[in-house]
C-alpha cells in the first residue's frame, strides 16, 4: 500500500491537543437560525418555558446565538479522554481500490461502546442534568445509538435513564436493549401504552412501526409529568450541534497539523448532529469568509427532508407537544417506510443546518438504500471497519465523488464523517445479502400528506 | 477524575514506534515446548508432514524454536496500521470506583471489526497462504471472533474463506454469521453433515452443541481434501503466539516510554493466543533473568485446563486427526457445559504456555461465570467499554487483585489484556440480567471421562 509522505494511516491527537471549548456556529452566522416558537402563542420560547422540559444550562446553550466558544467543563473533558480523541483515518486502501487520485479522509467516531458520535452530547447533557441535581432523564432513540450513549453517560454519573425506542428499531435490534440494560437504563418500545400520547397514536395507527417524532412525544410527556426528570434529545437541537463540534475541531486540528485542507466535506444527515459537528470549524471559516469548502449533506431517499422537504416552522414531534422549529421538514406526521434500515428517520432537520442550507452554504443529496449497502460492504472489505448504515450514506457519496475524480483526474481531498459501526445492524445487512432490500421512495402524494400536517399561520408560508 | 502526572488515559504509539518484528518466546526458554507428534508413529511431525495441513511458511514458524525475532512482512505491517497500534489504557475510573491504590492498565484489542486481538494472526496466516498461491483457507471458530477476523483478512487479500462455527455459538450469535458474510466467507455450524468426521460425531452425540475440537476436525478434513486449501488456526499453535506478540511488544514499548513497570500481568486463557501475545516480551525478560513479573492466566471454571487438567500429549481436535501436542488438557473429548457463554471453550492449551506454567513461570486461576459477568458489567459502567465475556475473565481477576491492594495498601501496577468487545454476546448478557446464568463446574467424574480419552503410550504418563 503506498503511503503518502508523512501522513499516517490514522492521526491521533495527543491528549494535550484535545479541544477545551466547543464552537458555536451561530455566532458567525449572519442570518441566525429562527427561534423556537411556543405553538400556543407563536411567540419565541422563553428560557422559563423551555426549562420545564430541558435542563437549565442546556436551555441557556440552546438560546445563545452569540457566544462562539463555550468552555467544556473539566468533568466532560475527563470523560472525553476515555474514548477520544477519535482517529482521523486516511483511507489508503479505499483509494487504491477505487483507483482514484482523490485523497480520502474519515473521522471515525465508532470506537466506543455506543458505537457512534452520540456519546459526545450524551455525556454533556447528562453532566448538566446531574449538575442541576436531577434524578434522571428521558429520551427517545431510533437506531439505538443515542439511547446507548445516554445510558453509558448516565451510568457513569449515576443518573436514572428512561429510553423510548422506535418500535421498528426495537424489533430489528434486539440486542441494543441488552446493552442499554447493561448500563442500567429502562427501554420501552414506542409507541407504547405507558403514555397518553402513545395510547393516542396507537389508537389512530394501530400497526405503526413508530417514528422518532412519536418517541420524542412520549419521552417529553414522561419528563414533564415526573418530578426530578428532564428530557434530553440526541440531535436536531442547537445545543447538540454545539457539543458535537468536538468532532470537527479535533478533525481540523489534526488536518492543520499535517497541512491537509479538505476540498469537500461529506456527512450523513438525519437530525444533523454528526454533520453539524463535523463541519463546525470549517463552516466557521466559510461564514467568516476566510476559506471556502464544498459541504454536502447526504440523506436517505426514503426520508429526504433537505432535498424534498419544506423550509417552514413545524413540530419536532408527532404528538405536537414540543415547540415549533423552523427547519427543512417532511411534516411531523411523516413516517418513513418500514423498509428503511437504521437511523436517519427523523422528519425534520437541525435549524442551524436548515438555515445554512437555505442560505447556500451547503449542498444536499439523497441516496437509495441498496446503493448505500453496496458502499458499506465495499468499505468494510477494503478499510476493515463495518460501518453503520447511517454512516454508509456518507460513504456512498464519498465514493461517488472519488470516482468523479478518477474521471477528471483531479486530486481532490475529501473528508467524510464515519459516525459509527454497524454491529447492531446485521438484520439490515442480512436483508441486503439476501437481496431483500427495498428502495421505496416516497411519492409526491406521500410527501404532500406530510406537508398537509405542517401548521399554517402568518409568516409560515411554504 | 484524578490523573497521574504525565500518564494519559490512553497511550497510543506513533506509527513509527510500531513493532517491526514479532518475538518468539521459545528462543529464550531453557526447556522448549515438546514437539508435535505424529499420532501414528509417535515421532515428531516433520516439515513435510505438516505442510499437508498448514501453509509452508507457517509450518516453518511453528517448528522454529530458536529465532527470537521474526521480521513482520511489509504487507502485514500495512494492514496492522489500519487498526493498530491499539491503545494502552489507564483505568482511572475503575481505580476510583474500587478505591484501590493499585494502578490498572489494559491493552485494548477490541477496536476493530473482528472485535478482538484475533486479527493480528489472521492477517499473518492469510498473507502466507496468499504468498503460497493458495485458493483459500478453512478454519473453525468458537465465539466467532477468529472467524470474523479471518474473513476480514481474506477479503482484504482476495482469498476464499470457509468457516466451521461451533454450533452453540452459531445459535447464540446469529449476527456473527452476517458479519462474516459481509466479508465474503461461508459459515457452517459444527458438527455438520458436510464432512465425514462431522457425520461421525453427530451419529455418536446427536444432541451435541459442538466444541472447538470438533470444528477443528471438520475444517482440517475440508482443507486436506480440497486442492489449493490449507487449514489455519486462531490459537494454541506456536505460530499464533508469535504473531500475537505484537500485543505485548506494543504494550511494553508504551510502558517503557512512560517508565511504567507492571507488577502483575493478567490475561484470559482459552487456547492461549491473547495471553501468550500479551506476556511475550515480559516473559522474555523473565526467562533471561532480567526482571521478574507475576503472570496470571485466568480460565473459566467450566473449562479449567490449566487448573484441573493434565500435562500430557493429547489430540488438539475431537476427531483425533490432528497431531498430538504436549499441553495441559482436559481430554479431546471434553465438551464444556452449554451453559458456558462465549469462547474459552477449548479443551487444551498452547504448548508454549503449558511448558511455562509447568516450569513455574506463571500462575493460573479459574473464575465462575456469574462473577465474570458481574465484573464485566462493573467495567462497562465505569470504563465505558462493553467487554467480551472472554476478556471479562481477566477483568474479574484484575478487580480481585486490585481489591487485595486496597486491603494491603500496596500500590501495585496491574496490566491486563482486554481482548475484545461483547457486542455479539448480548444473549449471554441477557441471561446474566435475567438471573439465568449457570455456574456449573465439571465434577471430578466429568473430568475423568475426558482424561480417559487422552492417548496412553510410553512417555505420556500423567
Amino acid at each position: 500500500m503506498k503511503q503518502e509522505g508523512n501522513i499516517p494511516y490514522k492521526i491521533y491527537l495527543e491528549e494535550s491537543e484535545m479541544p477545551t471549548s466547543w464552537y458555536n456556529m451561530r455566532a458567525d452566522m449572519k442570518t441566525k437560525p429562527a427561534p423556537l416558537l411556543n405553538p400556543g402563542t407563536l411567540k419565541p420560547m422563553t428560557f422559563e418555558e423551555l426549562t420545564g422540559v430541558f435542563c437549565d444550562d442546556l436551555v441557556a446553550q440552546e438560546l445563545d446565538d452569540d457566544t462562539a466558544y463555550v468552555e467544556i467543563p473539566e468533568e466532560i473533558r475527563s470523560f472525553y479522554k476515555m474514548y477520544r480523541p477519535s482517529p482521523l483515518v486516511r483511507a489508503y486502501c479505499l483509494e487504491e481500490k477505487l483507483q482514484t487520485p482523490a485523497k480520502i479522509y474519515y473521522k471515525f467516531e465508532g470506537n466506543n461502546t455506543s458505537g457512534s458520535h452520540k456519546l459526545n452530547s450524551a455525556i454533556a447533557q447528562a453532566y448538566y442534568a446531574k449538575k442541576q441535581g436531577l434524578k434522571g432523564v428521558t429520551t427517545e432513540t431510533g437506531a439505538g445509538q443515542w439511547g446507548t450513549a445516554l445510558s453509558m453517560a448516565c451510568a457513569y454519573l449515576g443518573l436514572d435513564c428512561k429510553v423510548y425506542m422506535v418500535k421498528v428499531s426495537y424489533e430489528q435490534k434486539p440486542f441494543r436493549r441488552e446493552v442499554m440494560r447493561t448500563y442500567g437504563a429502562s427501554v420501552t418500545p414506542s409507541p407504547s401504552d405507558s403514555t397518553e400520547v402513545g395510547r393516542k397514536i396507537l389508537a389512530e395507527h394501530p400497526g405503526t412501526t413508530g417514528s422518532l417524532g412519536c418517541a420524542i412525544s412520549e419521552a417529553v410527556e414522561v419528563a414533564t409529568t415526573n418530578e426530578g426528570y428532564r428530557y434530553v434529545l440526541g440531535s436536531v437541537l442547537n445545543q447538540v450541534l454545539l457539543h458535537q463540534s468536538v468532532i470537527g475541531i479535533e478533525t481540523k486540528t489534526a488536518m492543520d497539523k499535517y497541512g491537509i485542507v479538505p476540498d469537500i466535506i461529506i456527512g450523513c444527515a438525519g437530525g444533523g448532529s454528526n454533520l453539524g459537528g463535523l463541519i463546525a470549524p470549517f463552516m466557521g471559516e466559510k461564514l467568516r469568509g476566510e476559506r471556502d469548502y464544498r459541504i454536502i449533506a447526504v440523506e436517505p431517499a426514503s426520508c429526504p427532508s433537505f432535498t424534498r422537504g419544506k423550509f417552514a416552522y413545524d413540530f419536532c414531534d408527532t404528538g405536537m407537544i414540543c415547540p415549533l422549529a423552523k427547519m427543512y421538514t417532511l411534516g411531523s406526521g411523516f413516517i418513513p417506510s418500514p423498509n428503511h434500515a437504521g437511523g436517519l428517520r427523523f422528519h425534520g432537520m437541525s435549524s442551524i443546518l436548515s438555515q445554512l442550507y437555505h442560505d447556500g452554504y451547503m449542498e444536499a443529496t439523497s441516496v437509495e438504500q441498496t446503493s448505500v449497502f453496496e458502499a458499506a460492504e465495499l468499505f468494510a472489505r477494503t478499510e476493515g471497519i463495518l460501518p453503520a448504515p447511517e454512516s454508509a450514506h456518507a460513504i456512498r457519496t464519498t465514493i461517488d465523488e472519488a470516482l468523479k475524480c478518477r474521471e477528471s483526474g483531479e486530486e481532490k481531498t475529501i473528508l467524510f464523517g464515519l459516525t459509527g459501526t454497524g454491529y447492531f445492524d446485521m438484520v439490515a445487512y442480512e436483508k441486503f445479502h439476501n437481496g431483500e432490500m427495498n428502495d421505496y421512495i416516497p411519492t409526491d402524494a406521500d410527501l404532500q400528506a406530510g406537508f398537509d400536517g405542517i401548521p399554517k399561520f402568518p409568516g409560515n408560508e411554504f
